[in-house]
């Protein structure tokens, strides 16, 4: 129990309670190279999962991955001027591509004669290495749409870093389509929106508002950016997804153009759109406690741990000859299982381990258990213990699963839900933003206001939110109103709050 | 037809034709960036086949997968001697990280107030940053054995590079295991390649010779480099994945000492190995021949293809009526299955297609076959046809593929063997290893020798071969003998060829 002790409890510090629980529940740590996680084996092991299914979801909505390179030359990043702007600056250069060895062979030194003519870029993106591509793959409306995707590491060189929730490496997917008209590129930013919206929701127990950005937050180079937005449970929103409407801005920063069905050339219309182990932030802090993880069934490496109590040799023979058939039976359906009958550690620290990592279900089956024929099952959202027959043990472990992935998500709801206030003016505003929490308010629609809000209380637009009928407490009276700051007319409320 | 037309033959020229065969297959093509290559889709389609397959695999041995920077500081390059020296050369260094708009706004430039203390290489293989890691993994035996696989982008910079074969920037997965003991150690490193070796000759159909490589042709920094060589059409040998026994260099360089048992400290004992995207250049040319690929049906990205031949709408629908339950029960058994019925191609145009891309079987259904309830089937691999009955038509496909998976391992493993001769004398070497293939002979065990052979022959040892029954023309006579060129005592024979 001594690991579990050291913890920081939410309420004392939730910034370290994170950044402990990332560390001693073994899914991340950081590494010698400044702003750049090593991702552990069982936090790769949730990335895996999350990877898994979201490729599954691209693939059943037509898309197929490929690989572009790492590298990207300099001046590539000039070619959009929006997207320059936005992502030039801060990003790890090649400037040489040798070694050599000092003269007094102490160490290596870089070859001042192997400079490169040009230097080169490690992605923050791609869409300008990508784009350049597409230019060869593409000629006629034949050759469209393009529906591509890459899962791939990007760097963006930050100051301040958080595992997970901003590295200088990361991992990402990036979608990369292009379509032969506008209202077809339009459809696909939204539709992976969806997909990004149905994963989070159905798979991470996540719920997220699904919305535009506004012109100041969109990506560099896009037309429209849409989002979901998450809420942690210290009432600040996470970005965890983005799709881009790129327009015909990358087409013709990299003249791109097709012939259509009428024999007239026009340039191509794109996407892109993108989640990272930034998800992993997201899901670590929307539904983890004091005792550490907690994990959605359907992400979980392990969703059932068996752990046997015994006094001696004799006694644990009986368990694992009792517990064996149990193990294959839940492996046949599909449930991922472990049986830890290790002998060097006490049942209490296995206890507080398994809880610590987030296993969504624990067996505990002792000498006592195997006379009665019952097991004692902990459900680990609510640490709820009950006793439950040895027969047919394995579909009642299958229920408590989806029941824990359904009620997670209707517990993070319920929170996200109340987190949603709707005010109407700048002093109540300033009062609230303090509480944290999604706020609706009206908005002039300027850039200048929009910075006016965020220098003076650091929220920011998350959204202007679509509607959305399961979550009644954000649906927007789209009503015109007033803005809160400047009294100027608002088409609409949106959505804002301090974010990640 | 016309695009087949443009394969250049490999009897005019191997190389060509490897070269037009990977762009007009559409596997990968030259990216912007110098001796990068794009992946495209179909090629990444094989690549995820190989992976899910690797990994599975990897799993089943008891190994995690886990994430790495792709940074490592130049310094840690120099701290294992030998390393450095096999590594340190041709890397892509990192030193700045930031850019700035140029000054007349006409693109960007490198921010020279950027520049790091220390500069960054981008990883040309992992063992240094992953035991800078390890060090604080590992403490006591019950940390051990750590067996993390990695699956990641390297680059190495490199002047001469072929698609697949040799680029700068490679996928690959790198495993890196620590143990106890040397034999724990030593096993786990044999252990890897076998897997290699299984994969190899199961899934891919390429029949390989594993060994152990010569102390000049190990890994910087190993004790021991192990070696699957498989044989190409053109009598070149292509070495297809490598496990290293480290030994206690690594734990060494980086001081990772644990407490045994008995409370004594050692160092840790290690073990790596790898496989890359070359394994697509291997898959390439051991089968394909001058109509295009030919893949094995385990990795195929589509398994079969359906082509209707219709004169008109009304037997169009006809066809697709029919084909419908054929593909719903293929795919019900785990088959991959393309029905292409686009109107905008002509079969021949798909027949000569799908054998460019290696589909392993064509099913054609014409208005003629659905009178007589029967298709026409090809098989890629032979190119043969014969005219089937439509019921039972998918347990027939099954079966085919099958065989065409054992058909191709066998047709490569007939021809491998066929590369395989033994020669007793420098003059007789010298001649045969013109010819190409693998020739077994009787060396001295020196590096000098070694190398004097390269150089007049550009032959290499590719291995000192395991005992496999398999391959009989292979089997060594583990007889000594005299060195073929300087008359001195050899050991055995050992395993020459000249090799991509």
């Amino acid at each position: 129990m001594a690991e579990l002790k050291q913890l920081t409890k939410r309420s004392e510090n939730y910034s370290q309670w994170y950044n402990d629980l990332v560390v001693k529940a073994d899914l991340a740590e950081q590494s010698a190279v400044r702003g750049c996680m090593v991702i552990k084996p069982y936090g790769y092991a949730i990335w895996e999962k999350i990877q898994r299914q979201l490729d599954d979801m691209f693939k059943a909505t037509g898309h197929q991955n490929a690989y572009f390179p790492l590298l990207i030359p300099k001046s590539f990043l000039s070619r959009e001027a929006e997207h320059v702007e936005g992502f030039a600056k801060e990003c790890a250069v090649v400037t040489h591509y040798r070694l050599k060895t000092n003269e007094d062979r102490s160490g290596v030194v870089v070859d001042p004669a192997a400079k490169l003519e040009e230097e080169l870029i490690i992605r923050p993106t791609s869409e300008t290495i990508i784009w350049n591509t597409y230019k060869n793959w593409i000629h006629s409306y034949r050759d469209l749409p393009i529906l591509v995707n890459q899962w791939a590491n990007v760097m963006r060189w930050e100051m301040r870093t958080r595992p997970f929730l901003r590295t200088s490496e990361f991992l990402w997917q990036e979608g990369h389509t292009a379509h032969a008209t506008r209202q077809e590129a339009e459809e696909e930013a939204q539709r992976m929106l969806h997909v990004y919206g149905e994963f989070a929701e159905k798979y991470m127990a996540v719920p997220v508002i699904k919305g535009v950005k506004s012109a100041t937050e969109r990506f560099a180079g896009a037309l429209d950016t849409y989002t979901i937005e998450a809420m942690m449970q210290d009432g600040k929103a996470l970005q965890s997804g983005t799709s881009h409407f790129l327009g015909q801005n990358f087409a013709k920063a990299f003249d791109v153009q097709f012939t259509d069905k009428e024999g007239k050339n026009d340039y191509v219309w794109a996407t892109s759109w993108g989640v990272s182990t930034r998800l992993m932030g997201a899901l670590i802090m929307v539904h983890s406690d004091d005792n550490g993880l907690v994990l959605p069934p359907k992400l979980a490496p392990i969703q059932v741990v068996i752990v046997p109590i015994y006094k001696n040799d004799e006694q644990l023979s009986a368990i694992d000859a009792r517990v064996e058939p149990i193990v294959n039976k839940l492996r046949e359906m599909g449930i991922s299982v472990k049986y830890d009958n290790a002998d060097n550690k006490r049942p209490g620290f296995k206890f507080a381990d398994y809880e610590l990592r987030g296993v969504p279900v624990r067996l505990v089956l002792g000498a006592r258990d195997l006379e009665n024929g019952t097991m004692e099952v902990m459900r680990r959202d609510t640490l709820e213990k009950e006793t439950v027959s040895i027969e047919g043990i394995e579909e009642h472990v299958q229920k408590l699963l989806d029941d824990i992935q359904e009620n997670i998500f209707k517990k993070a709801l319920t929170q996200r839900n109340g987190w949603c206030k709707t005010v109407d003016t700048w002093e109540e505003f300033k009062v609230e933003i303090e509480k944290g929490g999604f706020i609706l308010a009206h908005w002039d629609g300027t850039a200048e206001t929009e910075e006016r809000i965020k220098d003076e209380t650091k929220a920011t637009i998350r959204c202007l939110p679509f509607d959305d009928e399961n979550y009644p407490a954000c649906v927007m009276e789209k009503e015109p109103g007033v803005d809160m700051l400047t009294g100027k007319p608002s088409a609409r409320r949106v959505l804002f709050a301090r974010a990640y």
